[in-house]
C-alpha cells in the first residue's frame, strides 16, 4: 500500500529490459548515437511536428532550464502558488536563471485562474526597470493536486501569455496522466494550445530516470544545448535515457502505465467515497487522490503499512476539515495493484 | 575497435543486471531508501572512514558542485591547464559557483607542477579584494592524458593547498583506473594524502550513469545537500544510481573492469611500440594511449573501422611531430577486447 | 510643489560644500584614505559600538549585498509584500545572491505583521532541501508608505528572526526620518533591538549619493569586502562618499534635514485634513503622505505644477476609495519649503 | 609627489563647481532629468552618432555590464593577460555574467597581439558545447602599462572579432589619455574602428565618480537598462553624474586634463631618462611611466614623500632588471604639477 509518491516505484519491467537490451556495444556519446536519434524522431512523431528534445536528469532540471531558455534580466515567471516549481525545487529555477523571480498566482485546486494571471502579468507589463518584467508563464499538467487543465483552460492561459508576448511552459512531470485523462493527443495538449516548451516526464510513469525538455521552436535549440551542458545536465552515455524512452513509447507503454495509474486512483477514490472514516476532498482527475480523515485514523493506517503523507490545504478547497482531521495525499502509479487498493479500501471501509 | 572514448561503451552486464534486480518494489525516494543507505555504508568501508556521499548525474556536476561547496566571492580554483574542468565543461564550474574563476597551471603531461602551483596560488595569497583569492586546488586522477599522480605527487600538491588554507579536490572520473595503476587503496589515494572532496566516477568504468561526490568532511554535508538539490541534481528514484554502485562494488567488479581497461591500454601501447607507422607519444599509466602517426595513416585506420580522435599537444610533451603527423588518443574500457586490440595491432604492424 | 519623491531633490548646500572642500589634494583610494577612516569612526560613535561600514552606490546595492552577506543555497528572505526590495529593485537581491528567494509577508500599512512572519518563516524551518530554508528577515524603516516600526515592533520581528536563527536586516533608505520620528538613537533602533545589518541611506535625506552598509558583526567584514568589490560597488575615489557623510553628520545636519522633511509632511497632512477635495488615507509618521482624491482633481493639481504620483492600495488600508478616486503619494524632503506646502494647501483648500 | 594612481587625486575644481551649480532645485530621478538628457545628447555629438549612454558607479561595473550585455551560456571573453578586467576586478565580470569566462591573451606591453587573439578565439570557434564559445573581445585603451593601441591596431583586433562574430569592447578607463595621445576623435577611436561598446571613464581624469557605458548599437539599450538596474547601478539622483560630465565636456576640459596628465608623464619620463639611478622601462604613451631602479633607491624616494608602487614585469618587456632592482609604476593626472615632477626629477638626478 505504497501511496506516498509515484517516485517510490522503481522501473517498469519493460524499461529495465530496454536498458539491458541496449547495454552492449559502442555508441557515440553525448546524445548523438543512433538510439538517441531514433528517439528524437519518435518525439517528432508523437508531437506531430519537428521538436527539439533535450534529455536531462531531473524534473527540476527540465523546469529550470525551460525557464532559463527564455531568461531576461528582471524577468518574472508566473506559476501557480502551489506548483512544484515554487514549492519543491529549492530555488533551482531562480538559481539557474541567475535570479529571475517566480511570482505566485492563485487559482482553485492547483490550476492558475486566468483572471488572476491577467492581473498579475499585466501589472508588470510596462517594461519599467524598477519592477521587473514578464518572462514566462508556467503551468503544471496534471497539477500538484491531481487536477487537470482542460484544453480550453490551456488555451485561456496561453492567450494571456501570447498577449503579453511571453512563452508558455508546461511542467509535464505527470504529462501522460493528464493526456490519458483528457483522452487527447500530445500535440493538442501542447503546441496546438500555445505551449512553447515542455518538461516531459517519464520517471514518475515507469522509467528510472527519463526526463526531457521538448522545445517547440527548434530555432532555440542551439542555445539550449549550451544551457544544458553548462548546467551539467548533458549525459555522456545518453543512450541510457534513450533506451528508457524507446521502451516507454513502444506499443504505447507510456499510455498504458498512465491509464493504469489513473484507474487505480479512481478505484481508490471510490473506496474512499464508500468509507466511513475518510472522505474525498475533491474528485481526482489523474493519479493523485486527496482525502480528509482524522489524524488518529491516518496514524492507524500508516502503522498498518499504508504509506501516504498529509498535505497542506490548497487554495480553492472549501471543504470542511475538522479540528482533529487532516488532508492526506495518495499517489498511484504503474506499480500500484488493484489488490493493494482494495486492501486499503477494506481498512477504511 | 572503438577507442574514441570510454563513454562510448554501454553498461557492464552486471550493472545492467543490478538495475533489473532492483527495479521492483517500492522505496523511499530522494536518496533515503534502504539500498541508498547500504551503498553509502559501502563507501564508508571502501574509504575506511565516514564520508558523505552525494549521487549526481554527471562528472561535470560532481566537479562543479565540489568546487561550489567551497565557494568564496572572488574565489579562484587552480587546475591543470588541460584539465577537463577548464577544457570540457562549458564553464559549468564558474556557472555553478556564481562566477568563481578557474586559473590554469602548467605541468608536464597533465599533472600540475607543484612549483608552478605554489607560484600561482601564492600570487593571490594576500586577500586583496582587487585580485581575488585562492578557493580550491583541483587535480585529475588519472589525468586527461592517461598519466597518474603518484601518492607523493598528491601529497606535494596537498601540502601547498594546506599551506594556503584551501581545500584539495580530486576529479576522479577515472578514479579506478588510477587506483589500480598505483596498486593502492582509496583511502591512501585521497584523504590520507590530503584530498578533501572527490568526484568519484563510475560511468566511464562500466556504469550507465553513476557519479558521486565523496566529501571527507561530513560536517559540510548539510550545505552540500542544498547545493545539490538547488542544482537540480537530486534524483527522485535515487536507487537507480545506488543499484549501479551496488553492483559496481560487488566482488570488486570496479577494480576488475579498471584493471582490464588498463591492461588493454598496455596491450595497445605494446602494439604501437611494435608498429612501423605509429609511435607511442608517452607511456600510458592508465587507460588512455597517445600515439603519433601520419594523418593519412590515421585516415586509413578510421576508414577501416577504428574509432579514435586526434588530440592537441599537451604541455610538457617534447617528442617530435612531423608536418604530416598528428597526435592521436586511444581510450580503452571494460568493454574493450583483446581481440579488438590485436586486430588494430595488425593493422598498424 | 515637487512631492514626487525625495530623490528629486539635489544635494543640500552643506553636502555640496563638503564635496568642494575635499576635492583637492591626494588621498589613498578605495576607502582607505584619512577622511574615509574618520567617517568610519564617526559611524562607530553614532551607533555607540564598533561597526563595519561599506559605502555603496545605491540603496538597491546596500539591500542586495546585505542579504547576500548572509546568503545560503535555497535561502529565503522574508520581506513585506510592498517593500522596496521586492517591488522596486528589478530582482537585484535575487541576482546578487545567485537566486535566493524573497518571500512576501503581509502586514498593515507597510509593516510586517509578526504573526504572519512567524507563520511564513516557520513553514520553512525544517531544513528540507525541497522547500528551501530561511535566510534573513528584512524590514524597511521608515516603510514605503510612510509608517514607522516602533522599537517594540522591531523587537517583536527580531525575536522571531532570532528564534529561527536568521539575521535581521533593516532597509534604512529613510533611516533618519524614522529615527527622528521615534526620537530615539541609532543604537536603540538597530542592534539593541536585534538588527544585524543595516542599509543606511543618506541620498534621500540630502546627499547626492551616500549609501552605506552598516554591519554590526565586524567579524563578517572580510567577506563583505570581497562581496562589495565583486559587485562593482567599491568606489576608487571613495572620499567623495566620505565627504558627503562627513558633512551629513556635522552639527547633526542629517537629523535636521530629516526633522524638516517630517515636519513638511505633517504640514502637508494638516492641509489635506483641512481640504474639501482630498482626505488623508492614514496618518503620516515620517516624510510620506498618502491622500485619496478624485482623479480629476489630481489631474488639475498636476497640471498646475504639483508633482506627485498615484499609488497602489496597500494591504491593511481599509478606507474607502470611490470609483472616480485614486490613492496618491506625496513625499517631502530637506528641500521642501513650507511656502510650497502652503501653496499646495491653498490649491486644495 | 603623488604618483601612486590617478585615482588618488580628488576632483577638478570645475567638476566640483559643476556639482554645486546643479545641487539645487528638483529634477526627475533615475536618469530622466533635463540635465541627464542634455548630457546624453552631448555624447551623441562627441561620438558623431546616436549612442546609448548608461551612467554607472565604477569602471568595474562598466566593464562587467558591457560584457554581460553580450552574455552567452558558455561564453568566453578574450582580454589581455594583464588587463584590469582579469587582474583587478575580483571576478566581477564573471559574477555579473553568471559565470562566463575571461580568457587571457598575450601581447607585448599591455596590447593584445592579433596573431595570438586569432589563435585563441579560433580554438573555440566551432560552437562545441563542451568547450564554450567566443562571446566578446575586450581591449584597454590606454593600457594598464601606459601604452596605446594605434587606430590600425584597433582595426586589426576588430577584424578578428568581426570574423568570429563577436563584439569588441573597449575599456576606456583612461580613454581621454589615449585619445589625445593619438590626436584623433572619439568616433575614429571607437565605432569607426569596429568598437561595439565602450567603458567611458571620467573618474581618473578629473571627476569624482563619472563612468558611463557607451553602446554604439542603441537597439540593445532596452536590455541594458534592465541589466544596469538589476546590477544596482542605477543612480536615483543621476544628475550628480550628469553634472560632472557636463563640466567635464565643457570647453573641452576633459581633453585639457588628459593632455596635462600625458604631458606630466612625458616630463617625468624625461627626468628619468636623465637620471643616474633610474631608467625608463619603455616609452610612455599616455599618463603612466614605468621605470627600473634599485629597491633601495625606491625606498629612499618613498621615504622622502614620493608615492608610487612596484609593478610586475609585463609580457613583452625584455629589458634587464637586476637582482636588487624592481620595476616601478608612476601615474600622473590632471592634478599633477610640473613642480612636483621637477622636484622628483631632482631627487633622482
Amino acid at each position: 500500500m505504497f501511496f506516498a509518491s509515484d517516485n517510490w516505484a522503481g522501473a517498469h519491467p519493460s524499461i529495465a529490459a530496454g536498458l539491458s537490451a541496449h547495454a552492449g556495444g559502442f555508441s557515440t556519446a553525448y546524445g548523438d548515437g543512433a538510439l538517441d536519434q531514433a528517439v528524437y524522431q519518435r518525439f517528432n512523431e508523437i508531437f506531430e511536428r519537428e521538436v527539439a528534445v533535450f534529455f536531462v536528469a531531473t524534473g527540476t532540471a527540465a523546469n529550470s532550464l525551460s525557464l532559463t531558455a527564455y531568461n531576461k534580466p528582471g524577468g518574472i515567471s508566473f506559476c501557480h502558488r502551489e506548483s512544484h516549481v515554487i514549492e519543491d525545487e529549492c530555488g533551482a529555477p531562480e538559481y539557474f536563471s541567475g535570479g529571475s523571480r517566480l511570482h505566485a498566482v492563485d487559482g482553485a485546486l492547483g490550476k492558475i485562474d486566468p483572471h488572476n494571471l491577467e492581473k498579475a502579468v499585466g501589472r508588470f507589463a510596462g517594461e519599467v526597470v524598477h519592477w521587473g518584467r514578464p518572462m514566462a508563464v508556467t503551468i503544471t499538467q496534471s497539477t500538484e493536486v491531481g487536477t487537470v487543465y482542460g484544453l480550453d483552460d490551456i488555451q485561456a492561459i496561453s492567450d494571456i501569455a501570447r498577449h503579453h508576448k511571453v512563452p508558455l511552459h508546461m511542467d509535464g512531470a505527470r504529462f501522460a496522466n493528464a493526456l490519458v485523462a483528457l483522452d487527447t493527443t500530445p500535440a493538442e495538449m501542447t503546441w496546438k494550445r500555445g505551449v512553447d516548451i515542455l518538461s516531459f516526464g517519464g520517471t514518475k510513469n515507469g522509467c528510472w530516470c527519463a526526463e526531457a525538455i521538448v522545445l517547440f521552436d527548434p530555432g532555440r535549440a542551439g542555445e539550449l544545448a549550451f544551457l544544458r551542458k553548462r548546467a551539467a545536465q548533458l549525459f555522456s552515455k545518453s543512450r541510457f535515457i534513450a533506451a528508457q524512452f524507446d521502451a516507454y513509447f513502444s506499443d504505447d507503454l507510456w499510455l498504458d502505465t498512465a491509464r493504469h495509474a489513473n484507474a487505480m486512483a479512481a478505484r481508490l477514490a471510490a473506496a474512499i467515497e464508500d468509507s466511513d472514516t475518510a472522505r474525498l476532498a475533491w474528485l481526482p482527475q489523474a493519479n493523485e487522490v486527496f482525502a480528509v480523515m482524522k489524524k488518529a485514523e491516518a496514524d492507524r493506517l500508516q502503522a498498518a503499512g499504508a504509506a501516504f503523507y498529509d498535505w497542506h490545504k490548497p487554495h480553492g478547497f472549501d471543504g470542511h476539515i475538522g479540528g482533529d482531521e487532516l488532508l492526506y495525499r495518495f499517489v498511484t502509479s504503474f506499480a500500484t495493484t488493484s489488490g493493494e487498493v482494495d486492501r486499503f479500501g477494506q481498512m477504511i471501509a
